[in-house]
């Protein structure tokens, strides 16, 4: 059986969490090394690997799949969808431009960018949590503007958070416009209390949630069936509705998202996908 | 949240397997290092652990669970069941009294007491396949008696297996009888060519399947939900049909039974198990 995995970059969600405690097997473990271990073992069995490469679509002829990216094209028998979540953004005025020139959705990342610098972090759950963590060892200043009432998030995090001098926390925030000229140089918030604001930042960390990342299929019957989050739904052999795409991880609609339930489902969904594939009348594909 | 894990022992049928290839993570790894890193990881996190004791009963009075072991009693909001499976027996006249005698069900620990002995191992799938190769290091002669018209399990281990010379595969076979004094001596089986046959042996590695690890359940108004293979029947969420009573890994119905995927439903059925208590009226236990 010849396995192919394509994938733009490695590591998703995990990789901007930066490390993991609860990984079975490993008591602490950055998600970089996790990574080179996962890469690592598929070398060791031979699996090819196609990093770099951002699938675009997926089109179903007959029994087989051609799965596109920008230039190339890969035909295969089944498919298993693992694509994962992205960050959400907030589709305000000067989030793209500014992409990359201050505006940024990976902490872990790009936290290291903004020594002694004021930032905001946008949100209110881990995900600002931890990017707010991140900046305390580098800004000089994080505002902290949270869209709702209260922090959600781990009770240890918001201790932490809330306790340094570094942070300010608003909340009850609408964020309405990024300025800047060659880098990010203002945002502009508002608060039923405060009115407008406009705070002098050069870094805007986006921690509002995730969504799924989708890959449309075409040539098939019935389209992708999905939940209302946009989710794939798998059943318990993580087979979608179309037969031969199987699909696992924190794309689907697993009810909780982790690292080693993803990797579970990995599983189940390969040994499913070996299963579809030996019932298959054989096809050469070249 | 206070957690205990209760266990007469650790590691289930990973520990007769011995070793790891598709752990993600891990390239390869013994089962004994997997688990001895599974302790380290609890320990860190302060879970308490009993180690060596056999649960009898639950018994559900009010909103609490009283888990019963051989003499003490442990008092829950919450159950996660993760007992796995065990191996099957036979059924046959000596198997009982010999065993620990000769009769084993776990090639990986009983292997190497059986140097220069003859031995047969009864079954025709991977866990036959697996002790086969296992004994071929230690014993002088190894009948390999099938129950059935061919050997199943993987090609290359049927391949190892076959071309041994201590190896003599008998197909067709029906197990009648134990024989012994203070071990084991001879084994009683019959096949439809050959009629009953008298093997001298000193060991009888009994592989012919497994069956989940049941724990009875009582006081409560349905008796817990199982399926045709008395695996514990769980949705998405690992719940069981017992409010409060929650079951992940290979005692339940799910499709395949891996390592990687029984961790990933762990996560799952903790994190169930978890909302569950929050949404719990506050109860002092005692």
């Amino acid at each position: 059986m010849k396995t192919l995995t394509i994938t733009k970059d490695l590591g998703g969600q995990a990789a901007i969490a930066g490390s993991s405690k609860d990984y079975a097997g490993y008591q602490f473990i950055t998600i970089d090394d996790l990574l080179s271990k996962y890469d690592y073992h598929l070398k060791n069995f031979g699996i090819d690997s196609k990093t770099g490469y951002e699938v675009k679509s997926i089109v179903k002829e007959g029994n087989i799949f051609s799965v596109n990216t920008n230039d190339s094209s890969f035909k295969t028998s089944s498919i298993i969808i693992s694509t994962g979540r992205k960050p959400k953004d907030l589709g305000i005025p000067g989030e793209k431009e500014f992409f990359g020139k201050g505006v940024t959705y990976c902490a872990t990342c790009d936290a290291p960018l903004f020594r002694n610098r004021d930032v905001a972090v946008i949100g209110g759950g881990n995900g600002a949590l931890y990017a707010t963590l991140s900046l305390m060892d580098y800004a000089n200043k994080i505002h902290l503007l949270n869209l709702s009432n209260n922090l959600r998030g781990d009770s240890e995090l918001i201790e932490k958070v809330s306790s340094s001098s570094k942070t300010k926390i608003i909340n009850n925030v609408k964020i309405k416009e990024i300025i800047g000229d060659e880098i990010v140089t203002n945002l502009i918030i508002t608060n039923e209390d405060k009115g407008d604001l406009n705070l002098a930042v050069n870094g805007i960390f986006i921690e509002i949630g995730s969504e799924p990342v989708s890959i449309p299929i075409k040539g098939v019957d019935n389209a992708l069936k999905t939940n209302s989050k946009n989710e794939i739904v798998v059943n318990e052999e993580c087979e979608t509705n179309i037969p031969g795409v199987f699909a696992a991880g924190d794309v689907t609609n697993i009810p909780h998202k982790q690292v080693i339930s993803a990797c579970g489902f990995g599983a189940i969904a390969g040994l499913s996908a070996f299963n579809y594939i030996k019932k298959q009348p054989k096809t050469i594909i070249i």
